[in-house]
């Protein structure tokens, strides 16, 4: 949920604790959900913060709120591929986990009604969403996100199997990272065991999304917490 | 259908009395659409052949019957559009007919398991389907040949909706146009009557499909026949 403040440039953000997917058609209440989204994604925009990568993060300010810079989102989903799973597996029929080098990036255009369809370059330009040049902005910066997460994520013994950007332009006309940058919005698998560590455990139902949530926010905490 | 002939690089291609959709799941006779289909796309073959774009198309050899070079096929379609209409309108929810200005490149993955879906540049090299090089070639090809044909059927009073390519690659490993150019694989409007001159007559059920195909012929051998 997103709140005003009285910085006309700053909103409030907070996390519920609630989980969805299938674009929202799938919806439950979770118990701590909020508290471990929350302080995930703003371990990870600190980190990028610190990496010098352009970002809507401005401050933690309780266990389940943040706050950031307004942007005005740009109408798609950004993600990029390290491993195959998901929809890239049975649209293409390949292996899942299939190692992808260089990683895939994708464009979906932000539709519930249209059910976020995958869009290419020349469609975007077509419909006037970005331009050409944005477009290449955003693969840049969504590629180097991923290689500076992934490594990150490395260094925990978690693969980065993939993972879906937002960005947005602030008032200054910059174009940076907005949403969040949790398990809700990537795939993790924990080297040592294969595990889920992601949103995959509540859409297959195969265990308690936050045990995977727990393990990532503690191999982070103890890697770049305060 | 294909015929293999004496010479290793030359095949006999053989246009049929037959109308297919979806993906060949719809599947009607139809008397003498051989004859229009590949009269059709032998003037269109030809004319592209007189203005230097390199093809497969050897010659004309009956009313049903080309021979082609015989050429190493890619798998992936090459769609170009300088309206919106199909698959584009119902994807993106946007006005049929709405002129694209630059026209919209897009591949498809030809795999009728898969029921050919979209692919982007980036997943077409994860996939090793093409490397980045013939990426830029198949779209600067696509798009000049469009060119082409769009004004050659302006001058016809046609509108070229939106067309289908398919490439391969020679014994020399020149990258060329193969397939058939015929209103099986793209959109044409007739400028005076609106009216659909192409497959979408089969695919609606909206009419006699020859009936279109007749004025397309008529226009081209009036244009450019011998």
């Amino acid at each position: 949920m997103i709140f005003a403040t009285d910085d006309p440039e700053v909103l409030w953000v907070h996390s519920k604790d609630q989980a969805t997917a299938l674009n929202g058609k799938k919806k439950v209440a979770i118990n701590q959900k909020g508290y471990y989204t929350n302080h995930i994604s703003s371990l990870l925009f600190q980190y990028l913060n610190s990496q010098d990568v352009a970002t809507h993060f401005l401050s933690l300010e309780s266990d389940t709120d943040v706050l950031v810079k307004r942007l005005k989102m740009m109408p798609l989903e950004v993600v990029v591929r390290n491993f195959a799973s998901g929809h890239f597996v049975s649209r293409f029929a390949v292996p899942n986990m299939l190692k992808l080098n260089p990683p895939v990036q994708e464009f979906y255009y932000k539709s519930d009604e249209l059910d976020d369809p995958m869009i290419n370059d020349s469609q975007i330009i077509a419909l006037k969403i970005a331009d050409e040049q944005q477009i290449k902005v955003l693969k840049t910066k969504a590629l180097k996100i991923n290689e500076s997460l992934k490594a990150l994520f490395e260094q925990i013994k978690i693969d980065l199997v993939d993972i879906k950007f937002e960005f947005g332009i602030t008032k200054t006309g910059e174009l940076v990272l907005g949403d969040e940058l949790s398990p809700d919005n990537m795939r993790l698998v924990d080297q040592e065991t294969g595990k889920s560590l992601d949103k995959d455990v509540f859409r297959k139902e195969t265990g308690n999304l936050l045990d995977g949530y727990a393990v990532v926010l503690d191999r982070l905490q103890q890697k770049i917490g305060e």
